[in-house]
């Protein structure tokens, strides 16, 4: 079971991640929680290469290929061995990200980080949780984090609204695997939200 | 005029390309020298995350794609810029050395490296000088310069001896750039020959 959630920043993926990784391992799963970029020891090593400094000291074609670079490292080091011995790998962030971050940040960068993802990493999730959130709400959560400042959420309203409505067109890309989920109500909602479809999911 | 210089390691490529260097920029040329992997700010720090520390710490394909990533971050902040100016530029190293040593580490590697390049980089030196040598001398070379072992030459005589036939192979692989360059002999001697053919290349 190779489950991922995705959504803008201040979607609250990453607390219905962990909500979920702490309801599976109540159930008596062996779960691993992970995240990206990042997730393994090269990863997070390639992560901070990325996102620290001045926004502007990769080419958006540099960026891609060190996203990729990473995310390789995470899949052969953490998540395809805990797959192989039966873990369940829940991660904070994969592959689509980087089609919606990178993918539309210009026309033609889609195209790139298809093949890429085609050559070098090939996994897709069983079963992706797509946040979905009011842009407004999202900037606002994701800016009230004291010290957690990363660098895609200083792109500001246009950018938000331009990747939930590429978050909303992902869903629908890959309806087998993704569920699309109403991020704006208490946490605790969502996340019984998130136990049922994944209990269907897995049965 | 995008000059590379290619070898094992202890051929003397460093050393020929300063010297011809030096050469151009006596007889007024405005040149650039430089060196990969590395050679622009980002892709240094992308050097140091591939040759510092455990050999294996990354995949070959991780390898590859920083590798490449480093590649594109010196092509558009170095090379192509200093081009375009109507510098010249001189590198010790470029494309050709992952294509020796990641694409001949494993069998199916060499098509993923091409492929890389053709989406990534496309640029191709006008004048590539491949330095041979004797193996066994390269590494008795390469191992007498005090602090300066990394990690390509560790891999000792066997890998050199399939790289020098490898660089052979690669100077007839493309003919048009490649000029094969004894580097068993005196420094000097080597240089006159670099500089004869880099006169009747560029007139």
């Amino acid at each position: 079971m190779f489950i991922t959630f995705e959504g803008i920043d201040g979607s609250g993926k990453s607390t219905q991640a962990r909500l979920l990784a702490e309801h599976l391992r109540a159930a008596g799963h062996d779960v691993v929680l992970t995240r990206e970029p990042g997730g393994s020891a090269g990863a997070e090593e390639i992560r901070r290469l990325v996102l620290e400094g001045d926004p502007d000291r990769w080419s958006a074609e540099t960026e891609i290929l060190l996203f990729t670079a990473a995310r390789r490292d995470h899949l052969e080091r953490l998540i395809e061995p805990a797959l192989a011995a039966g873990r369940v790998v829940i991660s904070d962030r994969f592959a689509d990200s980087t089609r919606m971050y990178q993918g539309l940040s210009r026309g033609d960068l889609r195209a790139l980080v298809d093949r890429l993802h085609e050559m070098l990493i090939k996994r897709e999730p069983d079963l992706t949780f797509v946040i979905d959130l009011d842009p407004d709400l999202g900037l606002s959560r994701a800016r009230g984090r004291n010290g957690h400042e990363e660098r895609f959420e200083d792109f500001g309203a246009g950018l938000q609204r331009r990747m939930q409505a590429g978050f909303r067109a992902l869903a629908e890309e890959f309806p087998a695997r993704c569920r699309l989920v109403d991020g704006d109500r208490a946490p605790d909602e969502v996340a019984a939200e998130v136990r049922a479809i994944a209990a269907r999911a897995f049965g």
